[in-house]
C-alpha cells in the first residue's frame, strides 16, 4: 500500500487521575484536581508537538449507583467546567489547540457560540467544541426536564442547535472592525449580517456580540457514531473522536463517514477521524503488562460491575451471577453506539460479566494496546496507513505518568518512522490539523465567489 | 466623626479601551482585543493590590442606533465573554479578585453555579459573581422570546435563580472528597446533597457536578438600585456595585441597603458597597482638565446623542432640539434606576440635551470626579468615611493610561492617609473583602450549630 502523505494527528484526552478506572488509587496518579496539574499535562503536550487537548463532559453527577460512584473518580464529578478550564490553559500555552465538551441538550446556543468564540479569540485561534448531545439519562433532571430526552429528539435538536451556532459565527465579516480613529468609525455597519433563526427548537434573532474569530469560528468536534450522529459529523463537524476497536471496524467506520461528506459539498480533508486510544507503554512487554496488572489489581469489584451497567445502557446486571455470561439486554435510551460496542465485546470474545468489567474497565470500552513503544508505533501505523485513522486521541491510563511514557517512548518511535510531526505547521487549530479556514457565509466577496 | 477602622476596598472595573465613550478614539488607548491587554491590565491592578478585576456583560449587540453604535466602543459587542476571559486571567495572577458578569434572565443556573464554581477553583477562591437581570431590551430577542422580560418579572425569576445556584454550590460538603487510595473510597456519600429545587421558574435536580468551591461559594456582587434590586442584594448579595453620583444620594443609599440586611439575619459587614468612580486624575488640576476636554473632544454627536438616548430608557431624543431642554420622558422597562439618575441630573443641573450629553458621556451616568490626587483622595475619603461607600469600583476613563495614573497618583495618596492597605490581607476574595466564609447549609455541623 503506497504510504500516506499527510501526518498523523496526536490529542491528549486529558481525565484528571486518568482513563484506567481504578488509577485514581495508584500511588502515582496525581490529584488533578488543581489548575497547575492541568497547566504541567497542557505543557508536556504541547512540547511534544500534539495537536489538541481534549476535555470531556457532562451535566450530571452519574450517582444511580450511589456506592459504585462513590469508589471512583469518574461520577461525572469534574473538578472544573472544560470551557473555563480551558480558558485559563489558553494564557499558558502558545500553539496546542483547546478543545473542550459542551451539550446541545443543555445549553444555549446564543451563550454557547459566545463563550466559544471568546475562547477562539483567547487563544489566537485554538479553540474546538465537541459537540454532544449527553446520553446521560440523569441530565435532563438538572435542566428542568421531568424525564430523559429521547435520542431522535436530541439529535434534531442537535442539528438545528449547531446551524445556529455556526450562523452566529458570521454574524460579523472578518473585517468588520475597522477602529478607524480619525473617521470615528469602530464597525462597518455593512460587514453585520442579522441571523434571524426562527426553528422548531431556537427562535435567535443575532448578532452575536463578538467580532468574528481567529479561525473563522472554533473547529468543530463530534463523537457520535449512531446514524444520525454519523449524518450530523458529516454536514458539520471538522474532527470525529471515533470509538471503534478493531482495525475492521475503525476502516469501516471511517469509509462510512468520509463517504457521506461528498452529499453537503465537503471533501474527505475536510474531516479528520480520530480515535481513541489507550496505550499502556512498557519498555518491553513484560514492563507494559505488569503496569497494566498493577492498574487491573486496583479496581473494586463495585465500580466494574457499576460500569458495565453503565456502558450498557444504564441497564442494571447487578442480579446477574458475575461469572455468568453477559445477558441478552433491552435496547435503551442512552448512546446507542456506545452500548453496541459493549455487547458486541462481550459475544465475541464470551466473556463473562466479570471478565467484561475487567476488559472493558480500563479504556471505559476504548480501545486499549498493552506494550513496546514499537507495537504501540505498529498498531497505530497500521490503522492509520489502512484508512482506520487520521490521527489519535491518546487516553493515558494514569495521569501524569501515562502521558509521559507515551511522550517519551512512543512519540519519538513515531518521528522516526516519519508519522509525526517535529514542529507545528502553524498557530491555529486548524493550521494544524490541515483544516480550511471557513468564508463567511454572507460575505459578499465570498457570495461572489460561489456565483 | 470617628475615623471608619476598616479599610477601602478597589476594584477595577476593566473595560477595554477605557470607560469614556471616546476613549478608543485617543491616540493612547489600547485596543483591548488581545489576551496580553487586560494580563497586562490585571497584573497592574495585582500589584497595586488591588480587591478585584471586573468585567460588565451584555448577551446582546446594542445596534437599535446602528449609526451611533458602529461610531464607538460600546456597542455591547465584547472582543470576549467575561467567564471565560476572567478564567484565562485565573491562570496568571495569584491574588487579586476575579468578578464576572452573568445575566439571571438568559442563563441557565445549573451552567452557570457550574462555571462560577469552576472559576473559584481555578482561581484558588477569588471568584465573584455579578448577578444582573439584563435590562437591555434587545437581549431576549436573542434568547426565543418575542418581547423583552418586564422588569418585575426579571426579578422574580432572579430571586429564583439565585436561591437555586446558592442551593447547588451547597451540594458537598467542604471535606466530601477524602480521595482515600487504600480503602477505595473517593467521595463520602453521607456528605452529598440533592437539592430538588422545583419552583415557578425552576426545576433542578442537583447536586451540582463540582465539588465545593475554595471560598465556599463564589462572592456574590450585584448592581440593581431599584427596590426589587436592593431587597435581592439585602437578601443574598455580599458586595454592590453602587452607581449613586452625590454624597447624600450614596449615604442615602447605604443607609437604606445596610438597613435592609437585619430582616435576613445577616450584618452590616456581610455587604460591601463599592460605588464607581470615574476618576481623572492630573498631577495638577490643569492637567486633569487638560485629560478630560481631550477625550471630551472626540465625542460624535450621533453618539452622545445616542448614549442619553440608551441611559434614559431606550427612549428616542433625537426628534427634540440638541441646545433646548430635556423633555419629559415616559417610564420604560429598561433599568429604572439608571433613568432616575440621568433625568435627576438634567433636572438638577438645568442641561440641554448636548450639555447633558457631554456631562454624561465620560461616566455614562456614573460619578465623575476630575482633579489632583489629593482632590481625588479627598472625595474618596470623604464619602468612605461618611458611610456612602465601603471602597470603589474604579472606572479608568482610557485603558491602560487612566488605570495607570490612579495607581501611580491617586493610590499612594490614599496609602498615606492609612484608607487603603499595603498587603493582601489573605490569598481569597472574601479575606481581602473582609467576608465570611458561609457555612454549608445542609452540613450536620452547620444544623447542630444553629440549633
Amino acid at each position: 500500500m503506497a504510504r500516506r502523505k499527510d501526518k498523523l494527528k496526536l490529542g491528549a484526552f486529558l481525565l484528571f487521575t486518568g482513563h484506567h478506572v481504578a488509577a485514581w488509587r495508584h500511588p502515582a496518579a496525581g490529584e488533578g484536581t488543581s489548575l497547575g496539574d492541568y497547566v504541567e499535562l497542557a505543557r508536556l503536550a504541547e512540547a511534544a508537538k500534539f495537536d489538541t487537548i481534549f476535555f470531556a463532559d457532562g451535566v450530571a453527577a452519574r450517582l444511580s449507583n450511589l456506592e459504585a460512584a462513590s469508589r471512583k473518580a469518574h461520577s461525572g464529578v469534574y473538578p472544573f467546567e472544560p470551557i473555563t478550564l480551558l480558558s485559563a490553559l489558553s494564557a499558558v500555552t502558545t500553539s496546542i489547540g483547546l478543545i473542550a465538551t459542551a451539550s446541545t441538550s443543555y445549553s444555549d446556543p446564543y451563550n454557547l457560540a459566545r463563550q466559544f468564540a471568546s475562547l477562539d479569540h483567547l487563544s489566537g485561534g485554538r479553540a474546538g467544541w465537541n459537540l454532544v448531545t449527553s446520553s446521560d439519562p440523569e441530565a435532563a433532571f438538572n435542566f428542568g426536564h421531568e424525564a430523559h430526552i429521547q435520542h431522535g429528539d436530541r439529535y434534531e435538536r442537535a442539528e438545528e442547535f449547531a446551524d445556529v451556532v455556526l450562523g452566529l459565527w458570521d454574524s460579523w465579516e472578518d473585517d468588520a472592525f475597522p477602529r478607524d480613529k480619525p473617521s470615528g468609525r469602530y464597525f462597518d455597519k455593512d460587514k453585520l449580517h442579522v441571523l434571524n433563526h426562527k426553528g422548531q427548537h431556537f427562535k435567535v434573532r443575532g448578532p452575536l456580540n463578538t467580532p468574528r474569530t481567529p479561525q473563522g469560528h472554533p473547529v468543530v468536534v463530534q463523537a457520535g457514531a449512531s446514524g444520525p450522529g454519523k449524518e450530523l459529523a458529516a454536514r458539520t463537524a471538522e474532527a470525529i473522536f471515533a470509538a471503534q476497536i478493531t482495525l475492521d471496524e475503525a476502516t469501516a467506520f471511517y469509509a462510512d463517514v468520509k463517504g457521506r461528506l461528498g452529499k453537503y459539498g465537503r471533501s474527505e480533508d475536510d474531516l479528520k477521524i480520530l480515535p481513541g486510544i489507550f496505550p499502556v507503554v512498557g519498555r518491553t512487554e513484560a514492563e507494559a503488562h505488569d503496569k497494566f496488572e498493577q492498574l487491573q489489581d486496583l479496581i473494586q469489584p463495585e465500580v466494574g460491575l457499576g460500569l458495565v451497567s453503565a456502558l450498557a445502557g444504564g441497564f442494571d446486571l447487578s442480579s446477574y451471577p458475575l461469572d455468568g455470561p453477559v445477558p441478552d439486554l433491552p435496547e435503551t435510551n442512552a448512546g446507542k453506539s456506545r452500548q453496541a460496542l459493549v455487547i458486541d465485546l462481550a459475544r465475541r470474545e464470551k466473556l463473562t460479566i466479570r471478565q467484561l468489567y475487567l476488559r472493558i474497565a480500563g479504556a471505559r470500552g476504548h480501545w486499549q494496546v498493552v506494550g513496546t513503544p514499537e507495537q504501540i508505533a505498529d498498531t497505530m501505523e497500521e490503522r492509520f496507513e489502512n484508512y482506520g485513522a487520521d490521527g489519535f486521541n491518546i487516553m493515558a491510563p494514569i495521569m501524569p505518568g501515562g502521558l509521559k511514557d507515551f511522550i517519551e517512548l512512543v512519540v519519538p518511535e513515531l518521528r522516526r518512522r516519519g508519522l509525526f510531526r517535529q514542529e507545528y505547521e502553524g498557530s491555529t487549530l486548524r493550521d494544524n490539523l490541515g483544516l480550511k479556514r471557513p468564508a463567511n457565509r454572507f460575505s459578499r466577496h465570498a457570495a461572489a465567489a460561489a456565483e
